[in-house]
């Protein structure tokens, strides 16, 4: 079976109807970099197209899911072998042209559902270009994991915690428990004193804001424990997350 | 299951392993662009994915496959709702940062396999630019259709023959029948006496080359009749395109 | 008198014996934008060098301060006149050539002070392509007043504020007096109910983000009653933001 | 006498009349590149400049000739003394404000004659982009030799065969005999087996499309035997291209 | 007290009264670059704001002052610290962004005035490029002490003279004093015998034209005698320019 | 007979031998540009060329002729049928890719002989940024007509003279009198009194610079009278431009 809020799964006459309709276009966005010793390069699209694939259940006949992007900014992982970056002028670039092409068909509100929190800031940055050389454009965007402050507090993830670590791990047991390699599992960085000084002051200060190649940050590209990581926990992760983006593009009105 | 030739699917340190066996990269790059009335946005995408899938099963460990490029250059497919095109600039960019990418991570050999022409001319600009600006990679490229004469001359199709015609229609009836709706397959532009002044002389000449939009081609879109395409013959032109790849690939020396 | 930590001050040998000190460099930025009826058009840099004044002096021959950059990334301000826009191309590619600039006279850590947060998702960008770029070079931002939440919270602020509101007038109250017309000071939109539906879901929900022009949030630019602004707030704002970035870099190891 | 066809030896009155009377502006182009031990660098302008004229003679008062553009894609050539390159970037601008500039003047069919087949990507690329930013332009391009291949096989080239080989050399003995040092014409690769096995690959598969540099395949540049060339057969040659080209553009509609 | 004139000193109320006046855009220009052992890095700008300051004071009401632009195209003077250079891209980027900002709102005349030469030839690129995006912009720049030849001839020079010489020097005596070390002025490369044949080359000739480093032309960065200014000479330097530019703006019609 | 100094006559292997004699590249460049009634758009290229030619002649062997550039920066010239106009960023990777290119191979000294002020800006801006890109390059540019001063006063032109007037037509009477229609001949704006307000403050300072569209300075884009030229003008003129171009080439070292 087709999935019919696939824009790919489409015709070009049901792509007219969907415009018609006044449906928001969904995009999810990934990486390919390193997720540590157990985990896949594709994991931030996994995520990213699974949160997706459950807002669009939810809405159904209100939006269209696009074709996913599947590399993205990560150039803090490029120490660790499969890992692909684009600069941010090129996914800049990548977002805009995709996002003003569907505009030319009369879709206005476009969301950005991004697995990789590098993506973040230029996407921002294209959301800020398009408000002067396409007024008629909404371009929104959505992280995953911090969208789910309880359920991830409820982990009671380590001291230092993030980058395939515990929250990513569950998302992944949930959502797409084939690609992880449970057995493989290792703790990275997991306490402010493995960090070396540079890292850790980084790491002490939310901002200001200090961006720092992974590779310096752990050896094993892992912040946190994801041995610690179940399934459950990941259920509960990607429900808030599904919740707060429902909420959203429910809210979010057409004109 | 995991795909273990798909380098999403992999850890950083199986794609490790995967540079030090001198596996070639195969990218399956694709279009969101209209295919007529019966067939979907994504068409292209899938009959890439689908040789690829094919390619990489018989050369098991020799190859890896990237994630795939979804969006491509349709600037003549645009009059038609939910067409996507970047510029030539953008998808430029796109295949030289994936690449390079891999490239420092030891990977010299790349193929990617689109089944969208409109990319044709984009990765060939690529790969001369690479020629100067890193000599140690190697970049191929392939289309699909275009493999595979004698199959689809053996299909006897249309005067005007091509895009969302017999030939793309067969392929995608053999890959992907569930996204073929047979029921709306209509005949497009199919004689030369139906296109207007312009077409034929663009038609008429494959060289001096000119470049038209589709809606000036085709009302529809389509140029053949898809109704005639059937997956046997579907069959024959995706054998016939593997073993083209198949064979370049064993060919192809890794210095 | 000179001021001994501006580079601008400095003659060519001074700047060379700021390099062997193992200096950092930071660079204030601003905005030329709309800050309502009541203050200046250059708000935001004058709070950016105020704070950077002051951080330079509580790290005497630690650090220089570098030229202000003195327009940014204002696009959701167009509407306004006076309003000056860079793209974030340009934004990016000015705040990376500065900074190259300086690493090739030996400089490897640099701070840019925003005061406007329009800047800050482009100067994440810049840090994430330098990664890969230019890996000797390590770039920090910092923003304003999100650095002194406690100082803001004791305001008590309009349940709508942000720009040009309590918290930002009372940091030029203290600052900068003399360009605060307090008696045209005017409230902007302070609640809820006095935005339009899209603006209200964009401020109900921090994640996902939207963004849009400043016209649609506020008819005068302002988000808060600036009204209520004193400047012994702004002194407690301005000392917790002063303390934060001056405990960043005094943590922030040379190596 | 001055060409009065040609733009350059144009008024500006002059030009405004060939806009008026509909004329198609014809851009000969060439590359500034190695032709091995006895052609010149500027072998492929030569060729694409005397096609031109015998068209535009055929043509006389429907189309104007515009400036050459001197200077191609080269990249593959650049081990050999003498060879410019322009990045695909920079021939592309060149291309489209070259033919933008004359739109503004109403011209609107243009057709770029290059003698150089490391264009022809980038004129495609071009001519796509141009539809979505400028539909008025209407841009074709042609090669040369492809156009002739009744004519070049009568040459019987040898297996290997292309660049500064019988066919182009034959052209030139034509075209402009005082630029060929017929005393120092040497073979270059004539046969498979000359080639490494990279090398193999790329000639034995059209498609997939291999590009590489011509060091690699000729050790002199060449490949074929310039000797066997003849100004008989490269009279062939050249009236058949001419005819070719004429015969597109008498077809071609204003329209 | 502020300074009414100046953009950055406004409310946008005040801008868009401004716009109303028909006043003309000042917008200072300099660089961060060496001047020698004896004056600072940022004298451009110094120099540039002292005599834009003049030129508003005789035009009060009839131009405003925007942000100065601080950092500029100095890749001649990278050899020695702290010197910053923006590519020609790059500056130019800036420039025309400011710029097209502010005809947004209204205004139509700007004039940068650079206390750098290396701004020149970028400031005529950008003031070429609107003619064609822009042609309701009329962009103006201007030089300062080229404009003050018979007060720089008074000086007697040196028989080589120019950058951080006594003209220079002179101005900065008389503009900002506190900024000119006088006890480390050391004279430069005053007479021809002391360049190197290819600096001799390009300093006899002012046409043809050749740019070369600063380091090749002065071990200390310095053309001429700085210990010879008096700030009375600067006065008279500085009188002759604000004169000019107060002249050209006092021409300068509004339509 | 081949001309054993242009580059594009050369084979590749002289080429090298030309490299090894440490020769200068001279690179004439143009535009296509209105030259009023009686002029043709090629003017400045053919004057750039006539003027290398000679330069060669006096060189013999020390220099080479690289190809012309026949386009050039023209957006003044916009207005009037049959112009064309590179931007200022494309004018300048033309010129710096191909200066690069041969750079590869060894040349280190180029000059670029320019017909056309139009690109002086853009000429010194690549110049500038070479200085940081390729140390190893020295790039060099020269005008025209303004290298003979003493030769243009004695022709006593108009008050309002330059483009198209005495001087030009006078160079083209002697270089290229087929290319001059001397009965169609118009005088264009020859005092100041015929220019409207913003043209006349434009021509009055030399500096501040005022760039305008040539439709505004001259109905029939000439400035002066082209009438008044004679061949013997010209012939003083170029010889005058010759020999200095020649004297700087003859002083420039190989160093």
């Amino acid at each position: 079976m087709t999935a019919p809020d696939r824009l790919a799964e489409m015709t070009t006459r049901e792509a007219a109807d969907a415009v018609a309709r006044g449906t928001v276009v969904l995009i999810p966005a990934g990486a390919l970099e390193q997720h540590g010793p157990g985990m896949v390069l594709g994991t931030d699209l996994v995520r990213a197209e699974g949160v997706v694939a459950r807002v669009a259940a939810n809405l159904a006949g209100r939006v269209v899911v696009g074709p996913s992007i599947p590399v993205g900014v990560s150039p803090h992982h490029m120490a660790f072998p499969g890992t692909v970056t684009l600069t941010t002028t090129t996914f800049a670039a990548v977002v805009r042209e995709y996002v003003t092409s569907l505009h030319r068909h009369g879709w206005t509100r476009f969301l950005v559902v991004t697995g990789h929190g590098g993506n973040n800031a230029t996407l921002t940055a294209v959301a800020q270009d398009l408000l002067v050389s396409h007024p008629g454009i909404q371009l929104a965007w959505s992280p995953l994991t911090s969208l789910a402050g309880d359920a991830v507090a409820a982990l009671d993830p380590s001291p230092v915690h993030g980058h395939s670590g515990e929250a990513e791990t569950a998302q992944m047991l949930h959502l797409a428990p084939h690609l992880v390699h449970t057995d493989r599992l290792e703790p990275g960085t997991t306490t402010h004193d493995e960090l070396d000084d540079v890292s850790r002051t980084a790491r002490h200060h939310a901002q200001p804001t200090l961006t720092l190649p992974y590779d310096r940050l752990s050896a094993n590209g892992v912040l946190g424990d994801p041995r610690r990581a179940t399934a459950e926990d990941g259920a509960a992760i990607v429900k808030a997350i599904v919740a707060r983006i429902t909420a959203f593009l429910e809210e979010w009105p057409a004109a």
